[in-house]
């Protein structure tokens, strides 16, 4: 089965988030005061082989402790659909 | 009313994707063979002031055209939340 997979990887609360004042402060500057709390992280989408959800979500978990996070700062989250491509 | 909007901006559809092509290698050189088309964008969390969902997404809009998206090589889709924060 082809698993389509759509990760968030974002800062844990209380970790500073640089580019997300960053991006709060020209949002700022553009006018749109009605703006708060900012935070920026990754999103990544990608299509996975896999026998069921399970094995799925195994692989991704993994993924994410070998590669895609940094899990002493970053959280993450994953949502799968069986894949249209 | 406050909302929670989860903002996500991703690279249109072939248009060549540097940064997953990177992850993908690197995921392959880890053994995880069974991944494909990875592709990476910006998740962008923050919360907003507005009289009701509409205003909400007419100045999410008004924010992706101004600063955050290109829209040249960019789409981008948001989710609203009646805000907890």
């Amino acid at each position: 089965m082809t698993f389509d997979v759509k990760l968030l990887v974002f800062l844990k609360d209380g970790i500073l988030d640089t580019q997300g004042k960053a991006v709060a402060g020209s949002l700022k500057r553009l006018g749109f005061d009605a703006v708060k709390d900012v935070r920026v992280g990754k999103y990544i989408r990608l299509s996975l082989q896999a026998d069921d959800q399970a094995a799925a979500e195994k692989a991704v978990a993994q993924m994410c402790s070998d590669l895609l996070v940094n899990d002493i700062i970053e959280d993450w989250s994953a949502e799968y659909e069986e894949g249209r491509r």
